[in-house]
């Protein structure tokens, strides 16, 4: 069984939206348990208890939200004892070239000080789209292609999870002519 | 006079092709000249001469191209005696969520290297479209919002020359409501 | 006069050291009106009233503090109304390679978010000491080197308010090989 | 068995000395197979060939060099096809607050584009020195805690490609107070 975390903010709901989506996407591979948790309601024993975690934030002045960034700042007790889970991003920005691929890294980069292993996604999901360094949208995913960003995101963390985590080396996404 | 240049590299032309708006935003403020130049043809010279610089490159693997990078690489004489230009940055990738705002962080963080000082653009320049870190593209630019990105950067490029370099405080951008 | 904000956070009073040195560099270069202020007791008039701003946050987590990241997320009301303004940053982490480069960098692209020109330095203040990207520290500045950092930043701060906001084109600092 | 593979450019031969360092540390865990190569004798065939890999370039202008991004560049037949395997960064800098975070951050992007899943180390080596985001140094590494530095690097990529590639749990390291 691997263990999922999506965690977020969200102002304008359009971060919600995704997130629920990420969540979506992580729960159709099998063997895993997804908690979806709000930037209000998360604890520090959610994060002690993922083996995988999407972390997403809307697109604040460039970086992840304040909340976000406080809850992360607030883990010192876990700092150093978690290292080795496997993390990756998204966010939702008022527009194109707002920020929110700046945001993703952003968040990366706060996970990778955990120790953990952050990816990004190298398929395209729809015509020029995709989600190299987590999932990004402007506003909130109405388009069929718009949706299957984060639904991807969260699936290609639980395949992460299944192989590194649990040895389920038949979960892996193949080479990218095979992936659909 | 202002003197402005646009240097870019480009492989697919939509990078070529955005340098061009940039180039035709920034002649558009009084006063200025304008030199566009490939990344084959430019010269240390070109870096030398210029007041403002914006600097794009096509999205290759999350960072400006190699050839781009060979040029900075390569102004070492300049290094250092060159310090205070303003300078700014765009990028066009195969696709939204590939990296053409961090490609823009790329080229900022070099033009930091160099003692220069960076901008992006606050301005919204259509529905959900921006360029706060440089003008992003996913392919070429089509559609008028999709112009109107690298117009404005170039226009933003030529006027904080216009008021810091010549004194041309009449030429500052004012607040963002008025600003169309 | 230009007028100089230097606003930091600190916990371990770090930053706060470093925060006087870039005041008192700043304070060195003629007609300069400057106001050191804590993120307890920094407020938006601080902002709108400043020609230049130097930013330090400890390294918490790979970026800015959430303290610090709140201030700009709550200023919302002036996003938009005062692009122009001259910025850079400052950090101190708990150890060489912690983050503190990476903290500057958050904190260059929150400034650039807000439409400011953001800068480094290209100065070295010492045997293999610089501050390309902001003035950093690991612990608190206790060596002349490393004292002298935060006071160039705080300086070409200045000379770049004092020749780009007031047209004072003789305190620009000269080539490398004329600065000391 | 493990692959590793530890690509390196180097101009001052610093970068080369860290890179043998981390082929060191690497090949201290059981069961790896490690291969050194300088960027003029790398292939594809050894990127195709590695599970893990340390990408260590020197810092020019805020960026990895354009000799290593070029060999990224190059790599299209390849991109898209080898996702999941484990990367890392190391960089040495002209000085402190050179840039050697940043191209650590340069480096990682461009793994992160690959869908390659990357990690910095959270352990302390020394009295403030660390490497959250990658092995960084000014200069070359002569004192034990700069040799420790990239040594923990190889052995944590290692360590990781041995758990999550191999299945050998019993490899990973342990919370920070267990390990030395």
């Amino acid at each position: 069984m691997g263990k999922i975390l999506v965690l977020f903010d969200s102002q304008s709901q359009s971060t919600r939206k995704i997130a629920a989506l990420v969540a979506q996407g992580a729960a159709a591979v099998e063997g895993m348990e997804v908690r979806l948790k709000g930037i209000d309601e998360a604890r520090s024993e959610d994060l002690a208890w993922c083996d995988g975690i999407a972390v997403g934030s809307p697109t604040h002045m460039g970086g992840m939200s304040w909340k976000m960034k406080q809850f992360w700042d607030g883990q010192t007790d876990l700092w150093g004892k978690i290292d080795g889970k496997i993390g990756c991003a998204f966010s939702s920005s008022g527009g194109w070239g707002g920020g929110n691929e700046l945001v993703c890294l952003s968040i990366l980069i706060t996970l990778i000080n955990f120790g953990f292993l952050v990816f990004g996604v190298t398929d395209y999901v729809g015509k020029q789209f995709t989600l190299h360094y987590g999932a990004v949208q402007a506003g909130e995913p109405r388009t069929e292609t718009e949706q299957a960003s984060p639904m991807r995101l969260g699936k290609r963390l639980a395949q992460w999870v299944a192989v590194q985590v649990d040895g389920r080396k038949d979960l892996a996404p193949g080479p990218m002519e095979s992936r659909a």
